[in-house]
């Protein structure tokens, strides 16, 4: 398992590549919870969401043969946008496997960014591992990597480092890479503050890997928080879990959209469902925190069409 | 007429009391105009706009009789939230004449800041002006009031200090108090500064002011950005505008609904259609700019219900 030393190395290698996100309170959300209240606003990080973190710190640990090569992905979304922009930036080819469902504005940002798009309704995974192995790539997995969860750690420092006072620090999961970056980064840094995850209701990988003490595959989820709606959960990313997030909890659709329209309403930020299911934890009541307490939640990212906006809200 | 030491009388007034709000660049729609273009985020202002700068520097200004008598004001929107906040702040009782149109949240968000509302069929200057005779008070305009004037002049202030080499400077006009005190603070300090004005077709008290060289008052005034529907130019704000703002263009609904969109999907933040006006005039070619220009576009509030907001999109 990753060490503090290697999220404060992946520290370096962002510096200057990627935003230092900032934090902004909501008094009037806070009242709800009788907390102080903390966003993360991961949702302007480049490319819209966490994401570029993990993989500009794996592509800096990939050799120059590796480089040289190129990368390759799958993604609906996020993850291939993070991946199409870090690899434009170092100067390696990316190829992203998308579903053909993809969002029509995810994947023309993919390509504005210089990736390339492979569309299928074939299975994700094995379509990514087939061409990887004809053209031989370098996998850059979405959130299963030691060296991506170490570049999402960086969240959990950057908290730390503004929020010297935080008691709980709530973000959400998908494969889980957010999670066990922040876990780990905090859990090393602070070991009594307390770190939530919240899963979907539709999408509880994680959850049920932990109940069952094995990495699960989910047959179907269902969520509106696609950022969130991870089909399996991941081997590292389980026992990071198990080992750094102190509970997880899950909320249900309609929550997170309830959510969704306060933070825009109050917070004036566009927080996409699976950002957003850090509050709706909060608010809904899965998370009970003590009054005065100091609670962050992060907002992981901000990529949602207007057209799906207007869907939702 | 207000000189560059009122204003910074007014920075020294506000500051500690209201935000120093940020500003962020995108890249992806300055590139659309070949220029550095930047955004002043007056929507994370205190009550969601940029309103209560002017609204502190007035109160500040008033005698200790006034203040305890109390202030009134009339509004459908952001300047009674910042009126009614700004007096609570200042322990002083406040009473916001609202049309009995206005849109509930912000009628409730005026109450919540300790507003006294007050909400009429009939006119709602006479009524306003009315009541402040009966109750003696002290009667704070939205815009047409030097000391209010120099308040919103901060923005101008705060952009400079942090964007020394600024060429453009967009800012949407209502009733045109934020153009004069903006259009006062950059002039006097770097007179080579371009600054626009934008007025939606629909209510362009000040362009029809600039063409008869006196204030106009508008039959009907009908525009999506309802922060810009002014039915009247001030005395004092058309002076300003004269005398500090190179030119003053129009848009259309439709361009300020499509900044909003763009705005929404690119920087993740709320603007409300007045804000997104000075993208729109940008964007759909009313301003024109050399390349490579640095360009700020002031969005000036963010204050939009959900229902409206998904109304828009």
């Amino acid at each position: 398992m990753i060490k503090l030393q290697d999220i404060v190395a992946a520290q370096k290698v962002i510096a200057g590549n990627l935003h230092r996100t900032p934090l902004i309170g909501s008094t009037y959300l806070g009242n709800i919870v009788e907390s102080r209240l903390l966003f993360k606003l991961e949702l302007y990080q480049k490319t819209g969401s966490f994401k570029p973190r993990g993989v500009l710190n794996k592509m800096h640990n990939l050799t120059p043969q590796e480089k040289k090569r190129g990368v390759i992905s799958l993604s609906a979304g996020n993850h291939a946008q993070a991946l199409a922009y870090v690899a434009a930036l170092s100067g390696v080819p990316s190829t992203l496997v998308m579903p053909e469902s993809a969002v029509k504005s995810k994947v023309d940002a993919t390509k504005e960014y210089g990736g390339e798009v492979l569309l299928t309704n074939e299975d994700l995974l094995s379509t990514t591992l087939a061409i990887q192995k004809e053209r031989i790539l370098t996998f850059v997995h979405p959130f299963d990597d030691p060296m991506v969860i170490a570049g999402a750690g960086t969240v959990g420092m950057e908290i730390l480092d503004d929020v010297p006072d935080v008691d709980v620090v709530i973000v959400g999961i998908g494969g889980g890479g957010l999670a066990s970056g922040v876990g780990a980064a905090i859990k090393s840094r602070k070991p009594n503050v307390r770190v939530v995850g919240v899963e979907p209701e539709g999408a509880a990988g994680i959850s049920k890997s932990l109940v069952v003490g094995k990495p699960v595959h989910l047959d179907s989820v269902q969520s509106v928080a696609d950022g969130l709606a991870a089909p399996f959960a991941g081997v590292h990313t389980l026992a990071y879990v198990q080992k750094y997030v102190d509970e997880v909890v899950l909320v249900a659709d309609e929550e997170i959209v309830e959510a969704m329209r306060l933070i825009i309403e109050r917070c004036k930020v566009i927080a996409e469902p699976a950002a957003a299911s850090t509050l709706a934890a909060l608010l809904f009541g899965k998370i009970k925190v003590r009054p005065e307490s100091t609670v962050v939640c992060v907002l992981s990212g901000g990529n949602i069409s207007h057209e799906r906006l207007k869907s939702l809200l």
